[in-house]
C-alpha cells in the first residue's frame, strides 16, 4: 500500500487513531488479502445504495463464514470503527450507506443455499443469497419464498431482513418477518447468538421478530432460516382500466369488502400510464386515469370462482376495460406496465424521488388528492405507482437535478407528502425503512418516550451503537442528498 | 385495618420496609378504597392461575384507566415492590402468579371495547376485554377476532398479548402477534408509551412484536389495537375416525401436502377418546385410535371444492368413518368431543398435568410414540389432545395427587416429554408460555449467550426487573408445584 492507495480518515476519528493501513491489514488477516477492498477507486461502487444518500466506506471486507464476520465485528468493536452490513445495495432509505469513517461488510461470498427441507417446508441460507435465486431454486420442489420486493432479482435475504422487505404479494402473505423462522446473528462485539428456530415457536421473547426490520443496527444475520410455501395450483391476473383513481380505489374497497384477499393489488395512475405508454405500448388507452392489477392464487376452481367476483367488481365500479390471464406469459404481459412504470418515468423527467408512505386503505383517494395538491403547490409533477391493497403509496416526485434548488424543493415536498400520510392516520414507511432518509421525520409518529424505548432496545443488542450508527433516530444531521437517477435498476 | 386484616410480608422485603398498611393506603388513594383487595381471605382467588404453581399477592388493585395503572406502577417502582398484571388468570404456565411479596394489577374494570372501525377493520379495546366478547361483538358487523384460545370464553386480550396466545384457528390465521396492531403500554416506572399503531406498519423497531409474548415482564398494555378479519362466507367441519394415530398423522400430512391450509386441524388420541366416551357419547367407536377434526373456511364454492379433497384424503389414509357438517349446530356437535376432551380426563384420573410442546409436523407420529414410551417408563398414562396442524402437542399426564410422590413423578416425566420434543427438532412451548413452569428448561433450547440477549432486551423495557420477576429465565428456584385438578375451566 502506498499513500495514494488508501483514503484519509477524518482526523480524530477512531479509524485515524487506529491507522487505516493497520486496520486494513487486520481485516486482510481475517478474510484474506483478496477479500478486502480499500483503494478509493474500488470503493466508489460502495458509496451508493438505492437511496439519494451517499457515504464512502474506508474499506469493504467480504467474509466467507460466520467466524470471519465475528472476527471483523470484534475488531471494529475494539477499535470503535463503525461497521455496516451490505447485501446488494438496493435499499431505498440509505440503510447500507457507510459512516464516513467506517467500513462495510459485504455478503457477496456468503451466498449459499445450505438446506431445503421439502417435508417441513423450510430453507436455511446465507445472508448473501439473492431473493429470486432462493425462490427459483425451491420452485423445482413445488415451493416458493413468498416475499417478493420489486428488487427481488438483485436484493439479498440479509438485506430483506434488515428492512423487513415487502413486495406486491405481501398483501396475502405478509412481509419478511412472517417468513423468517430463525437466525444466527453476530452482535457488535463479535458474539454469535441465535434468535428463533426452525421450530416456528419462540419460547421467551420474540427477538427474531424485533431483529427483523432493525435496519442493520442490532447485528448481522449470518445464517437465515425461512419458511417456504407451496406453489399455488393456479394463478390468475386481472387488469382493469379506470377513468380515474377514485373509481379504481372504489374497486379496491369493493374487492376487499367481499372478503377476497388477492395475492396482489397494485395501481398506477394517469401520469405513470403516460410514462409507460411513452416507452412502449402496454395497450393502455390515452385517457386511462388508473390501471388496477389484481392477482389471485389458489386451487384452480377457487381462483376461477373468485375471479368471477373480481371481474364483476371491476365492471361494477366503472372499469372501461378488463383483461384476465391465467398463462404465465400472458400474465407477464399484464404486469409489464406496472413493473416497467418506474423505469418509464425517465421519459417524463431526468430524475424522480420516490416517497414511501402508508395510509388506511379507505383514505387512498383522499390522500392521493392531497398529494397532488402538494405537487401543485411546489410546481412538481407527481406520478403514483403503488401497492393499493395495503395502502402503501409510492408518490414519485419528478424533477431535474440540473435545475438549481430542484433537489431541495423535492426534499421539502417529499416531507410534506409524508405529513399528509401521517395526518390521514397513516405512517412514514411501508416497506423501505427509515434509514437516513426519514430519521428526522420520526417525531411525526413517535414521541420522545416512544423513541427512548426503541433506543434502549437497540442498546440491548448493540450498546456501543457501533453497527450502522446514525440511522433511524433524529439527530439533526440531515444527510447530504443527491439526485436519484431513474434507471432499470430502480425499484418500488 | 386491623392486624388480622392484612398478611405479613417477608421480613426484609421491600414491602415490609414500606409497610403493607401504608402501601395499601397509597393504592387506595390511587384507585379508590373499593378497588383494592388486601384481606388474606379475599386474596385466595388470586393465588391461582391455570398452572400448577401458586403464589399469593399481598394486595390486588383494580384500576379504571391508564392514569391509575401508571400511578400504581410508579408506586411499585419507587417502593421496589414487585408487580404483575392479571387478566382472567387462565394462563397455563404461571404467568400471572404473584411474587410472594408483590401485588397484582387486575384488569376487571378495564374491559371496554372503545372503538370498532368496520371499513378499516380494526378495534381498540382495554386489556380486560374477554376474547370471546370481542369476537361476539364484532360479528354483528360481519367481522371477527381470529385468535381463539380454548379459554376464549374467559381469557382477556391483555393476557392473550402477554402469552401471545394461540388457538385451534391460528393454524390459518396466526397467533395473537399477527393480530395486534399497536398498544398503549405502561412501563415499570409508570411511563406511558406507544408501540405500533393502527397504520399496520411500524417505522423503526417492531417493539409491538417483541412486547407480544413477553409474558408480562416488559410492561402492562392498557389499550390495545387489533386487526379484525371478515367472517368467512362458509365454514365446513370434517371429522375422521382412524384406527391409530399413525394413519391420522398421515392424513394430516396428506391434506397439508395438497397445499390446503385448513382453519383448524385438531387430533385426539385413543385414551382421550375413551375419556370423552366415558362422559357422554360423542359417537366415537370403542376401537377408535384417533379422531381428526378439520375445519375449512372461505367462500361457499371454495369450501365445497376443497372439502372434496379433504374427504378423499381422509378415506385414502385409512379413515373408518368420515362426517361432515356445514350448519353451526352440527359443526358444534363434531367439535364437542375435542372441546370436552380435557374436562373428560377427570373420568380417568383425579388429576392431569398438561405439557405444551412443539415438534415438526413430520415428526408427530414418532414423537407420540416416544411420549408413550416416557409414560410407560414412569408408569403414567398419557392422553393426547392437540393442534396437529402446527405440530403443537398437549400430552396430558394422568395422576392422583393423593399418591405420595405422584406430583414429583409427573413433573420429571413432563420434563422428559419436552426433552423428546426438543430432540426431534421442536421446542418447549407452542402457546402457553414459559412462565414459572418451564424456566429451568430454557437451556434446552437456548445458550447462555442467547438468554443474555433476551435479558438485556427485557432490561431495555424494565431495567429494575420489577414487573413479573422470577419468570422465563432459569434461576434454580423450581417453583412449588401443586396438583392440577381437571375441571370444566381447564383449557388447552
Amino acid at each position: 500500500m502506498t499513500t495514494s492507495d488508501i483514503s484519509r480518515p477524518t482526523p480524530g476519528s477512531a479509524l485515524a487513531a487506529f491507522g487505516v493501513r493497520e486496520f486494513v491489514s487486520r481485516l486482510q488477516r481475517i478474510a484474506g488479502d483478496a477479500n478486502v477492498v480499500f483503494h478509493p477507486d474500488d470503493l466508489l461502487v460502495f458509496e451508493y445504495d438505492g437511496s439519494i444518500d451517499r457515504g464512502m466506506p474506508r474499506a469493504v471486507v467480504f467474509p466467507l463464514n460466520t467466524h470471519e464476520v465475528s472476527q471483523v465485528m470484534a475488531l471494529c468493536y475494539e477499535a470503535g470503527v463503525p461497521v455496516v452490513g451490505r447485501g446488494s445495495g438496493t435499499g431505498l432509505s440509505g440503510g447500507a450507506i457507510s459512516h464516513p469513517d467506517g467500513i462495510q461488510i459485504a455478503f457477496t461470498r456468503m451466498n449459499r443455499i445450505l438446506e431445503v427441507d421439502r417435508e417441513n417446508r423450510h430453507a436455511v441460507v446465507e445472508p448473501g443469497v439473492i431473493n429470486l435465486d432462493l425462490d427459483t431454486y425451491v420452485r423445482r420442489y413445488g415451493m416458493r419464498y413468498a416475499p417478493d420486493p420489486s428488487s427481488q432479482r438483485a436484493c439479498s435475504l440479509g438485506g430483506n431482513i434488515a428492512e423487513n422487505a415487502g413486495g406486491p404479494h405481501c398483501l396475502a402473505y405478509g412481509t419478511t418477518t412472517n417468513h423468517v423462522l430463525g437466525m444466527e446473528v453476530v452482535l457488535e462485539d463479535g458474539t454469535v447468538t441465535h434468535l428463533g428456530s426452525l421450530a416456528r415457536e419462540t419460547p421467551g421473547y420474540d427477538l427474531r421478530g424485533v431483529f427483523t426490520g432493525s435496519e442493520g443496527t442490532f447485528g448481522i444475520a449470518t445464517r437465515i432460516m425461512v419458511r417456504l410455501l407451496p406453489v399455488p395450483e393456479a394463478v390468475k391476473t386481472y387488469l382493469g382500466i379506470f377513468p380515474d383513481v377514485e373509481s379504481a380505489c372504489t374497486a379496491v374497497s369493493t374487492v376487499i369488502g367481499h372478503g377476497i384477499v388477492p395475492a396482489a393489488l397494485e395501481m398506477i395512475d394517469a401520469l405513470s400510464i403516460r410514462a409507460v405508454q411513452n416507452v412502449s405500448d402496454a395497450g393502455y388507452p390515452d385517457d386511462a386515469g388508473a390501471v388496477l392489477l389484481i392477482e389471485l392464487e389458489g386451487l384452480s376452481d377457487e381462483v376461477d370462482e373468485i375471479g368471477l367476483e373480481v371481474e364483476a367488481s371491476l365492471w361494477d365500479t366503472g372499469a372501461s376495460q378488463v383483461n384476465a390471464a391465467a398463462e404465465a406469459a400472458e400474465r407477464e404481459q399484464l404486469w409489464k406496465g406496472r413493473k416497467g412504470a418506474l423505469g418509464a418515468l425517465g421519459s417524463l423527467a431526468p430524475n424522480y424521488y420516490l416517497v414511501d408512505g402508508v395510509v388506511p386503505r379507505t383514505q387512498l383517494a383522499t390522500v392521493l388528492h392531497q398529494v397532488a395538491e402538494v405537487g401543485r403547490k411546489h410546481g412538481i409533477e407527481i406520478a403514483n405507482v403503488f401497492h393499493a391493497g395495503d395502502g402503501n403509496l409510492h408518490p414519485c416526485l419528478l424533477f431535474d437535478e440540473r435545475e438549481p434548488g430542484a433537489l431541495e424543493k423535492i426534499t421539502v415536498a417529499g416531507a410534506e407528502v409524508l405529513e399528509v400520510c401521517v395526518a390521514a392516520g397513516g405512517t412514514l414507511t411501508g416497506e423501505h425503512g427509515v434509514g437516513l432518509e426519514k430519521k428526522e421525520q420520526m417525531p411525526l409518529v413517535y414521541s420522545e418516550e416512544d423513541m427512548a424505548v426503541m433506543r434502549k432496545v437497540r442498546d440491548a443488542f448493540a450498546p456501543r451503537n457501533n453497527i450502522n450508527p446514525g440511522k433511524i433516530f433524529p439527530d439533526g444531521h440531515r444527510h447530504h442528498a443527491e439526485a436519484h437517477r431513474p434507471a432499470p435498476g430502480m425499484y418500488a
